[in-house]
């Protein structure tokens, strides 16, 4: 298993402080030590950086968490294989281009044997997760086009991710750097930080934030975890089968798909 | 205009000597501030950075150049914006999936107006670069599969590199990870570092590294770069219309397309 992180803000937001506390349970306070990758939109741009070794003890890893890279949507992984090795091509999140916007793709769980269906996107590496996303892209080409309604879009989606959860666990995120679509299949939470702005402290790592000091009072961030990332805040949990549409830090769609509820077999 | 540099080994080999050479056009003692990129192949899996801002004080340049990244196959990029505003989306090497591949290409040149015949691929950014690429993999996807001989691929891949070269200029670089096209439209120059390996030291840069003792007597290694990145090793530069294909550090195809000679205006 995996540990997934997202974010959506209203305004180009650095994701040091989430990634600090994320990173170390890559090695060091967990065992996701399998690779790890993140991918922040710039405009229209996605700036990804993908390192197959264990991100707590990771030189590139240290370069993003203290080199704030500031965007509006941004998509983390670190890994804990079990379905494929330990190799670059295995390390999330995936992007691919479809419509002229790159699409980014980063899944926790396990879906034993899942192949994509046909179509132009094909896997490299031999992932469930890739498979997945391969999957849902072909199935997006396949019945929808560039002029497609975005609600229309997101229910595909939702529908695909809905279809993956009744075969495992299948938490996920994905983007287009428009929006970012997040599912919980087992575990997910989320904060909103708004104004009034307060301290936070890390539950992995011995660092505390005043957001106060950083932020200006229009700001809205939203931070989305497999596992809360502090310990002095409140974190909402996702229920089995939500799934939200973020867009500028708020969420702009909630539904709920029936799902069958798997056993909490991941470790946190 | 920009600059260019690849590289094809036979054994995992880092690029940090040519990169901090390169780098330095970036912004210090040449032109190239309007970003960079560098893609490495790590077996079937491509690590990339991309940033919008000059190389030579870009703080993830200085880790790409002392943090050693070994790949059989890389291709970089530094940027002279012409054609495209500066911005992520426009930052070479541009990357797609090909047939569970990812294909990497980069350009120097200018081709003004090109626009990408339609097909799967679309350009996310607007540079005239982008556009042939995706051009050329639209080209590639129509006319040839996943079962085609790489030769006929290498054929295509020369065939529509003369055409564009024929609209413009059109130096570039592309891989899909097993081999190294390189397409000379007005400069490429390239060396093949092998046993006995002696030192060498970089144009832009004080620096001076003895192969010797960073290499083993079976190590094959070629640069190939817009201009030569050392000043006393022997490059041999490529005739206008020349391409190779490179496998292992060794070049095993090299042909010649005819084309117009265009005025070198664009700044060394």
């Amino acid at each position: 298993m995996c540990e997934l992180l997202g974010m959506s803000a209203n305004t180009p937001t650095d994701l040091c402080f989430s990634f600090a506390g994320l990173r170390r349970r890559g090695g060091a306070c967990g065992p996701h030590g399998d690779g790890w990758g993140i991918a922040f939109y710039e405009g229209r741009g996605v700036r990804v950086f993908h390192d197959p070794s264990a991100s707590a003890h990771s030189r590139i890893a240290e370069v993003v968490e203290t080199h704030p890279i500031k965007s509006e949507v941004a998509l983390c992984h670190i890994r804990q294989a079990n379905v494929g090795r330990v190799a670059l091509e295995n390390t999330h999140p995936f992007i691919r281009e479809l419509w002229g916007q790159y699409w980014c793709f980063a899944h926790n769980g396990q879906i034993g044997g899942f192949k994509a269906r046909p179509g132009v996107y094909q896997p490299v590496g031999d992932t469930d997760s890739e498979h997945l996303f391969c999957d849902l892209l072909n199935r997006l080409r396949a019945r929808h086009t560039a002029q497609s309604h975005e609600a229309d879009l997101h229910a595909e989606i939702a529908h695909a991710a809905s279809e993956y959860a009744r075969m495992g666990v299948c938490n996920l995120l994905i983007s287009n750097g428009d929006w970012l679509f997040t599912f919980c299949s087992t575990r997910m939470a989320t904060i909103t930080r708004r104004a009034p702005f307060g301290p936070a402290r890390l539950r992995d790592a011995d660092i505390t934030v005043d957001f106060e000091a950083e932020t200006t009072p229009n700001d809205v961030v939203s931070v989305i975890a497999t596992d809360p990332l502090t310990c002095d805040e409140h974190w909402e949990r996702f229920a089995p089968g939500e799934w939200r549409i973020w867009k500028q830090g708020e969420v702009v769609r909630r539904e709920h798909a029936d799902i069958p509820v798997f056993a909490h077999s991941n470790p946190a």
